[in-house]
C-alpha cells in the first residue's frame, strides 16, 4: 500500500509528541514534517531523545509552520495548536487541498455564538464550521470517512460522551439532571511553563478548577443536545490530579424508568448493558466492563481505549456510570489518528495498538 | 497545668502514628502507653525513627493492649483500631473509669440495625450507642465536654458533613438528591500488606472503589438526617488517588430556592455565604474560601484545616460545595486530638498547630 | 513463518506481565500457557483488564505450574520465578526438550559456591550451570544462539554492565575501585504484599537498602571478572526511588589513563566515544548520548533501551559514566524476549518496538 | 522575652515561604515584613491560603523590596533571593544596622576568585567575604553567636558536610578520592516557571544534572579543605528525583586505615561511631543511626533533622555513609532559622519542632 503523508503542526507539546511518536511507527503513514515555533532547526532526535532509535528522527527537523509549503509534503496536516491559532492554519491548508485533523477546539463547534462565549473571541473561520466533522469514531466514522476537516474531541469530553449518548438516544436515561466529575492529569494542561503545574505544587496536591463554567461544556453540551434532541445543560466539575495520563469521569445519571424492587432493578441493569453492547461490542477501542471491575486509569495509560462500568443504586435511584482514558491517546492524538485511518480507509487499529 | 495521662491502642498504622506524634508534644498531656501487637517489645524510636528525637521515644515501649492495665496507666485511652475491634477495649475500659475518643466507625451510629446492615456483624456493644457523643466538634461541642465514649466521625464523613450541615439546617438546600464524589489519599486504606496499595499499584492510578454503597455512608446519613430532621438518601462515590494525605470532596447541592437572574444568584450567593459565616466564622480548624480560591489537599496536609468554597450554577440552578482536608488529621487523629481538648477544658488547638 | 509456542511460568508479577504483554503481540509466537499458584483458573482478561482486547484473553486461562504439561504446550518457556524455585523448574522442563529462558539469579553465576555465598542455600541444580548462557545480548549474541538455557540478567546487572564492560575490555577503565550507585523504581520489589512498598511507605520517600553486599553484587563481579581477566570486586549501592519503572546507574570509574591538560581529556574523551561507538553503535536497544543530554528513565520507560552518557572530570581525574533503562523491560522481561529472538532466529526487535 | 522583628526578602519561593511559615509561629519573633515583586500588595493569606488562620496573615502585605525601609521595620533580615541578587541588599541592609541571614550562595565562600570561577561573574560585594560566618551550626556555633552576615549553606552542602567533616577532621578517612552522590527533590529548583519542572517532566523520571561541575562544589570544597587542612577536591553528581522535599546523599570515603578481618573491621566501626557520637550526640538537629535503620527522605521531611548512616564494607576497604535531611528545612529555611536562634540567643529549637 502506497504511504500518505503526514504532517504534524505544534509538534513540541504533549499531544504533538504523542502523534509524532505513533505517526513513525504507522504501517501506512510517512511523517513528512513536523512544526514548532521555539524548535525550529533541531531533529526530531534533539528535541525528544526517546525518539532517537528511529531512522528519521535524526534527518527530520522541526521548522516554522507554513501553510503553502506544508501542503506541498503532506495530504493530512494534524493540528496540535492552541484554540484560536489553529484555525489560522486550518483555513489555508483546506483551500490548498489537504485534509486537516485539528485538535483544538477550533471546529468542534457547530455554533459560532457559543463558540464566542465559551472562548471570549469571536470565531475566526465561522464558515468552516459547517464543513467539519466531531471526530468522534464511535459515533461519527460514516461522516469522518469523507471528511476534509476533522475537529478532534476534547479530552474531557470523550471521556463524557462515550459513557452518555449511548443512553440518551435509547432513552434510558433523563437529559435533564446530568453531573460529570472528572478527574484529569496532568498532561491535560499542556508543556507550558507555567507555576500551577510545576512538580512541587501538582504532587501531593488535588483539587477542582474551572467551577462552574468550564470551555468544554460547549462541545459537551451540543453533542449531548443532538442526541437527546433538545437542549441539555450538563453540571461539569474538573479537577486536577497527580498523574502524568489520564481521565477518570464519573456520572451521575436519572434513569428515566423508576425501579423499586430488586427485580425492577435487575431489569434495568440488563436493558443498560444491552445497549452499551449494542453500542460498543465491537468497537475495538472501547471496553466494557460488565464483571466486578471499575475502570483504572492505570489499565488504559499509553492506549486508545476508554473503560466504561456502570451501576445503579436502589437507595437513591440514581445511575452511575464511570470512565477512564488516557487524555492524551483516546482523549487526543490516539482518537485523532483512529479518525485518519477511518478517512484514509486504513484498517482502524493501525498505529494504536 | 497538671497533664492528663493518655494511652493510643493500635499505636503502629497511620492514625496511630498521627496520634502518638502530637501527643508526644501536646502541652497539657503525657503519653503514657502505646500498644501495637505486632511491634510489642520495640521502642517507639525503634518503629518510628522520626520521633527518635523526643526523649520519651527511647524508654516507652510498645505492649500488648490490656483493658485493666492500660486503665491503671491512662485517664484517656485512643481506639485506633479496626472496626469490631474498637468496641473489644471500648467496654472495659469505660468500665474502669477511663475516657475512651474511638477513632474506629463502632460507635458512630445511634442504630444497631443500621450498624448491622453496613458492617456486616451485629454490633458488639450495642448497650454503649447511646452513651456515644458524635466526635465532631463544630457540632457537637457542648455534648463532647462531658462524654465519657467519644465516637470520632470518619474522614469521609467530616469532609461531607462540614459543608452540608450548616446549609441543610438553615434549609438552603433540599435534602434529597445530595452527591458527594470523594477523592482520598492512599493512607485511607491503613498500613496493611495487601497488594492493591502498594506503590506501583496506585502511583499513575486513579480509580473509584465501593460504589454505591461505602459504608461511610451509614453515619453519613445519620448525621444529615438528624439535621433536615427527616431521612436523607444520598449518593457518594470514593476514589483512590495517588496521593499520601488529603481527601476533596465535591458536593452537587439543590437550592430550596430557585434562582434564575443574576440578581437572584447574587442574593442566594450572599445567604449561602451568611450561613457559613455564622457557623464557622470563629471556627480555628474551618477555613471559608470566599474568594476566587479553590479548595486543594496540599493547602491542608499536615493540619488540622478543612478548606470549603462554592458556588452557584445559574446554568443548572445547582449549588457546588467543596471542601479539602487531611484524611489523617481532620479527617481521624487531629479531630479527635480536638474533642479530647474540649473534654478536658484544654484550648481547642493545643497540639494541634 | 511458522508460529513458535510459548508458555510462561509465574505470570502474575510485573515481570511476567510485561512477557505476556508483549507476548501477546509478537509477530511470531503465539502464547499458549500462562501459570501462576493465586491466579488459577482465571482467564488473562479478570487478572489483567488492559489485555481483555487481545482475543486469547477471554479463553487463555492461568494454570497451576506443571513442567510434563507445559512442556507439551510449548517449546520456549519463560521463569519469571522467585530464586531458588526458577531451578525446580528448569530441571525437568529442559530434560523434556523446552528452551528455557530463566528471570530469576538461579542460573546465572558459573559457580555454585558464589550462589551459595550471595542467596544463603545451595544452588538447587549445579549441574546445570555451566550449560547456561548469560543472556545480556549485546555481549553474548552468539552464546544464545545455541542456547537451551538462557539467564536473563538482573535489572541492575543490565544497568552497569552495558556501560562498563567495553571500557573494561579495551583497558581504558583500572578494573579496581569501581562504584555504581543505582536507583531502582518501586517494581523492581515484584508484585508482593509487604507494608514497605506501600504507597505511603515509598511516595515521598527516596532510600539506600542492601548496604553495602546485595545479592545482584555477584552476578556482577563474575561478569565484569570475566571481561577484566582477573578478580574485580565493586562497591554498590541500590536505592528505591518513587517511580513505577526505571533504573538510573551513575559509575565513578579510573581511567587507566592520566589526564590533566585539557587536549589530554579531550583526546580520553574521544578514545572513550570511540569505544561506546564501536560497541553499541549498531546495537538497536543501546543509546548513546554523545551530545548534551544526560540519561532519563522517562526516555526509557516502557521500552527495550537502555541510555548511556560519558562525563571525564578533569578536576578529580575520574569517568562518570551514567546509564538509564526500564528496570522491567530492558532490566527483564524485554531483554529476556530479546534472547528469545536471537534464539529462535528472528529479528531481534521483533515484539520489542 | 521581648520579641525581636524580623522581615524576609523574597518570600514567595520555596524557601521563603518556609520562614514565614515558621516565624508566624516562632515564640520569639514577630514577621514585620515580606517582600516579592510579584506579588507586592497581596497579603500573606492571599499568597498562601495555608497560613490563613494566622492572625497576621490579613494585616501583612508583600511589598517591593527596599533597604531602607526594611531596616526601620526589621532588626533581623533574611534574604531568601538568588545568587547575585542577595549581595545588592546584604550591603545597604548591614550598614542600616541590620543582621542579615542570607540563604543565597553570596556570602559563602571566602575566595572572590572561587566565586568568579562557580558562579560566572564578578562577586557583587568582596569587601564583606571575610566578615561572613558560614551558618552551619553544628560547625560554626560560636562564630554565630557574634555574627552580623550569615551565609547559611546550600541543601546538598550541608547533607555532604555533615556527614563528612567529624571523620576528616578526625583523620578517620582519607582527603583524596571522596565522591558525593545526592538525590534531590524538585523543590530545590525552586518555584520559577520552567517546562524542565513541570509535573509532567518531572514524574517518572530520575536524572542526573550538572554533572562534573555544579556550583555547589565550591563551598564543599572550601568548607573540607578547612576541615583537612588541605585542598581538597570531591566527585559530586546531583539527581533530580519526583518528591517535594528531601536530599538524600551516599558518600564513598576511604579509611585512612586499612581494615581485612572481622576484628579490624568492627574496631574502626567502633571508631567511627565513637567520632559521631562526640561531634553529635547532643545536636538536637542530627539523628545517628547506629542500629540497621538506613536514612530515609520521608523520616526527616518537614523536619531540621538530618539522619546519618555508615556502613564499613570489608569487600572494598570503603566507608559508605549516607545521610538524609529535607532541602527546604534543615538544607535551607531550617537551618537559617537555627542560626538566627543561636543569633539571637533563644533556645536553638525554637520554632524547628
Amino acid at each position: 500500500m502506497k504511504l500518505i503523508k503526514a504532517a504534524v503542526i505544534g509538534a513540541s507539546g504533549y499531544s504533538g509528541e504523542e502523534l509524532v511518536r505513533r505517526l513513525l511507527h504507522h504501517p501506512h503513514v510517512e511523517l513528512t514534517a513536523v512544526t514548532s515555533r521555539q524548535q525550529a532547526g533541531q531533529t526530531l532526535a534533539q528535541v525528544f531523545p526517546k525518539f532517537a532509535g528511529h531512522p528519521k528522527s535524526k534527518t527530520l527537523r522541526f521548522c516554522e509552520p507554513n501553510a503553502e509549503l506544508l501542503a506541498k509534503q503532506a495530504e493530512i496536516v494534524f493540528l496540535a495548536l492552541p484554540h484560536g491559532v489553529a484555525a489560522e492554519f486550518a483555513v489555508p491548508l483546506l483551500r490548498l487541498g489537504c485534509r486537516v485533523i485539528d485538535l483544538s477546539a477550533d471546529f468542534r463547534l457547530k455554533s459560532a455564538e457559543v463558540y464566542k462565549e465559551f472562548y471570549a473571541h469571536d470565531h475566526p473561520a465561522p464558515e468552516l464550521l459547517a464543513r467539519s466533522v466531531y471526530g468522534l469514531p464511535e459515533v461519527y466514522r460514516d461522516a469522518i470517512k469523507g471528511a476534509s476537516l476533522i475537529a478532534s474531541p476534547g479530552c474531557y469530553p470523550t471521556s463524557i460522551l462515550l459513557p452518555v449518548l449511548p443512553l440518551l438516544r435509547a432513552k434510558l436515561i433523563k437529559p435533564q439532571g446530568i453531573i460529570a466529575d472528572s478527574l484529569s492529569g496532568v498532561s491535560g494542561a499542556g508543556r507550558k511553563a507555567e507555576v500551577d503545574y510545576l512538580f512541587v505544587e501538582c504532587n501531593e496536591s488535588v483539587r477542582p478548577y474551572g467551577v462552574p463554567k468550564h470551555r468544554h461544556l460547549s462541545e459537551i453540551e451540543e453533542q449531548l443536545s443532538l442526541a437527546a434532541g433538545s437542549p441539555v445543560t450538563i453540571q461539569f466539575t474538573p479537577h486536577l490530579i497527580p498523574v502524568n495520563r489520564g481521565i477518570l469521569t464519573t456520572l451521575y445519571l436519572a434513569p428515566e424508568k423508576h425501579f423499586a424492587s430488586a427485580a425492577e432493578a435487575a431489569a434495568l441493569h440488563e436493558k443498560i448493558t444491552a445497549c452499551y453492547q449494542s453500542a460498543y461490542a465491537n468497537e475495538p477501542f472501547v471496553r466494557l466492563l460488565d464483571g466486578p471491575a471499575l475502570p483504572d486509569t492505570k489499565n488504559v495509560a499509553g492506549t486508545n481505549v476508554i473503560e466504561i462500568a456502570w451501576r445503579l443504586d436502589p437507595r437513591t435511584g440514581r445511575l452511575v456510570v464511570m470512565s477512564a482514558e488516557d487524555n492524551i491517546v483516546k482523549g487526543a492524538s490516539g482518537q485523532a489518528l483512529q479518525s485518519m485511518n477511518i478517512l484514509c480507509g486504513f484498517p482502524e487499529t493501525a498505529g494504536l495498538v
